[in-house]
């Protein structure tokens, strides 16, 4: 095997940006050191990934198929080789590919042969799937290259090591997820120990819509050992060589690792969307105080806008524990009572409406009158508004539509809300900006005197163990009253309420996966579902 | 070939509604007449179509499971058989398949072979597909089963014809759009003009969130002829011996067929879901005007409750054509004008915003105010907000979010504006219900004095052509000005406006799909998409 010196390039692209992604290829080709020899990119780094039905729109895979074929005469004078890995049409099919490209040609063709169509992904729905893999030789080494699902299966790894594979390359766009890092290793060392090959990992890194990606890209020796690593949610370029020690960048610990994913995922959707910040309603409580700091550390404190709107039920303790978070992250506080618009539409609906007999009707005006001036400072503004409710919130309904729900994007949406306090711990450790008692404090949404949250709902330990049940477990009712000796009610009432909220979740923000199995494109449940038991 | 009486059963389950599926089956079952031979229902009749994600939910498969064991044993002292479409469990793998039962015994399963996963179809995400079906031999005749998609190419019917298949019988899920009649026919005749075989042709009637399926089940015999029809969007079980002629349904007029399409649509998100009526913003358009009178058709005038608000800038005109609307529907008509509420966010916005210099704020305002007051009658009453922007509305981001955006479903969301147009004709066509000055006057959102749609918008003739040439033939911008000599700028703008809107679309409420490509899972776009070119 020749001593190589490989360029692992884990960068951040932007979905549909033709014009900008080859910039940022051409620019990391040019600027890569002498001695690089192969240069790595991760998945789809042209289209940015996932693309979704952008890769059925023809007007743009024929831009697409003008820009590679520019880049790949761009080429010519250099001895390097460039795996590009791109969307790629043949005969009128497109597939997902790596271009081996080298002195202006495209040498070989790898073909992705598992498409993932589970969980986020839809790759059956644009892509057809190739072959199995064949080496690349390449100055008489003998690349074995596979594409990101292809390395959770025995078959391309084996095959390419029956052609003589002297390493396996293996470019990605895996969105992270909690368990992601230790899933992917143990895929890693399993085609490793099959193989005793070598395998460097490229990975993706930035935020697309409801999915972020981690990077930390990895080179594993025959050994399995890690012997290189790139770092978490920030792009960069490594040159590594089987012959020289590399950095190996320490893993985050879990907590660390969700907050730099969530801050990372907001700050890729608002720049990437060309907003200049954010607006925030501050209540007083956890979840927009944790979201407030995760817009800070995203996206500066200049660019981070609150607003406490309070009603006659707003207790002076959540005034003064906004204002204190307010300070502790430097960030504007404007307060604007709702008081008037509460009064505007009580007047408006009293000929229609009984008060006393309206349910939580008048409870959601005053959510939605938040909204509406949340909305509006975001018209005059331009800056982009964060809802801020968390996952368990959103999976039993607890939330107002057009109202808290408003927002262009949710830096919370699938943390549950033990995960908010840990977060929120955890980013206090960094630097205190959230007071203590808004940690300590019963949650309420002080929609009536004297509400908390445990009024309406189990205590939060017990309704996110049930909910994870459900949700990320898939295990049933009775699996979960027989595992935790919860009351029977409760469990059923928590299933219920979780589908009966799936309507609201069909209209909710996006915000980025952190779970293994986020609301959203992860979890396709119908809205109309009759599905009940009683046990 | 034995002389069958076949008894078509076009129903309408409701997803994830096994009681109730199951009991549909056994009435249906039970109530056949004495001289049907084989009962033949709907694709996935047992679970509804799509359950999308509800199919991974172990719970959920093994209740079904159960569901399907007694009914087989029910089936005992019958000598009928029954071919019950259903998913199907086998080594912890999910089939899509068709039980063949007959005295208390599953005799043979069909196997979907070819999983549909384009469009509005998952199935490869949540099915594992089976080889191709082999015939079943009932009482000496050959009967050759396919589901669906598997009558859409050519091998399954081959296969079942090279196995001696006397006929071939295919149970579908196949939902609604303009031009799926004709496509259907076109492929049964090529299936029966290969395989000179009878076809029986069973399809689901009925709503199920984005999607509306259209019954219109048929029997063609060996030449091709259609020799009997079930009706449009009406269930209908129908007895048929290849010995008797039977009726044969007209096909309705497209504009008939769109009108009764959205009608059970809405009618049956309503009824599934448990809403008793909805409420109507009643703005003196064309928009809502049609919605009303759908949602009457659907509904019945005593659940459809009207609600013009105006704003200092809702002319006289509007005030008549809402009123003489809501008369010749015989509906509720309140009046609730929202100038206090627009007063009492000027006042509290006044020291936040300059008035003079806010682009739309203020106009988002009204139209948010609007939703406040619909939602706040929703949640008093329990009936649904009905939003009616129309798909060239939601196409371009003609809507405000959290405004006229608000609502539990919107009839119109897959009509283009002039498909608006030609409904409201037809609809009047059938009793004068939309006044002609609706249909007359220039479109406006009344948000500000004498504006009109066209200020901002291209004529709605071009718009439409435009963006069907965009979203419905997946043509490019260049394409489209050679083909129609449209102005460069304009497509081009219509192009952007079309992808910036992908956000608002995203919070959008669900409709049914009626055009080829509809919002939704049937076009999935990314928010953050910065595709552009300039021509």
């Amino acid at each position: 095997m020749t001593a190589f010196t490989y360029a692992l390039a884990q960068l951040n692209p932007v979905v549909g940006d033709l014009e900008g992604n080859f910039s940022l290829i051409e620019k990391t080709f040019h600027n890569i050191s002498e001695k690089t020899s192969i240069l790595v990119f991760s998945e789809s780094i042209t289209t940015g990934y996932p693309a979704d039905d952008l890769i059925l729109n023809h007007h743009f895979i024929d831009t697409l198929m003008n820009k590679i074929n520019a880049f790949v005469k761009e080429t010519k004078s250099s001895n390097k080789l460039i795996l590009l890995p791109t969307p790629w049409r043949e005969n009128d099919k497109i597939f997902n590919c790596v271009l081996c490209i080298s002195q202006g040609d495209i040498k070989h063709i790898i073909y992705k042969h598992r498409l993932p169509n589970d969980g986020i992904f839809d790759e059956k729905r644009v892509f057809t799937h190739g072959e199995l893999p064949d080496v690349f030789d390449y100055n008489g080494t003998k690349l074995g290259i596979m594409i990101c699902e292809d390395m959770w299966h025995t078959d391309a790894a084996k095959h390419l090591q029956e052609q003589g594979a002297d390493i396996l390359i293996v470019p990605n766009g895996s969105p992270y997820q909690t368990d992601i890092y230790k899933r992917r290793m143990v895929e890693a060392k399993a085609r490793v120990s099959e193989t005793i090959l070598p395998l460097i990992y490229v990975n993706q890194v930035g935020g697309q819509d409801e999915v972020v990606f981690d990077g930390q890209s990895f080179v594993m020796n025959a050994q399995s050992e890690v012997i290189c690593q790139l770092p978490a949610f920030e792009e960069n370029i490594t040159n590594f060589s089987f012959e020289e020690s590399a950095e190996i960048t320490l893993n985050l610990s879990k907590t660390e690792e969700i907050y730099k994913g969530v801050t990372l995922g907001l700050q890729d959707y608002a720049r990437k969307n060309g907003f200049k910040g954010v607006l925030i309603g501050l209540s007083g409580g956890i979840d927009s105080a944790l979201s407030a700091a995760i817009a800070v550390d995203a996206l500066g404190a200049e660019n981070v806008h609150c607003v406490m709107m309070p009603s006659p039920y707003t207790s002076q303790e959540s005034l003064d524990d906004a204002q204190a978070c307010a300070d502790a992250l430097g960030v504007k506080l404007d307060n604007i009572s709702i008081e008037e618009a509460m009064k505007a539409y009580g007047n408006m609906l009293a000929p229609h409406i009984d008060k006393n007999n309206a349910g939580t009707t008048f409870e959601n005006i005053q959510s939605r009158a938040r909204g509406v001036i949340l909305m509006a400072l975001s018209n005059a503004t331009g800056k982009m508004v964060l809802s801020t409710g968390n996952k368990s919130e959103m999976a039993v309904g607890y939330a107002t539509l057009y109202g808290d729900m408003c927002g262009g994007f949710n830096a919370l949406k699938d943390l549950y809300k033990m995960q908010v306090y840990a977060l929120s711990e955890w980013r206090n450790k960094q630097g205190m900006v959230i007071p203590e008692n808004i940690i300590d404090k019963a949650p309420s949404a002080e929609l009536k005197p004297d509400q908390t949250d445990q009024d309406s709902l189990p205590p939060y330990d017990v309704l996110d163990t049930i909910l994870e049940s459900l949700i990320e477990l898939n295990l049933s009712p009775e699996e979960i009253i027989e595992q935790n000796s919860y009351d029977k009610d409760t469990v059923y009432r928590v299933w219920r309420l979780l589908d009966l909220a799936e309507y609201k979740r069909k209209q909710a923000p996006p915000g980025v996966k952190i779970t293994p199995k986020a609301f959203g494109r992860d979890r396709r449940y119908p809205i109309t579902n009759h599905f009940k038991t009683t046990g």
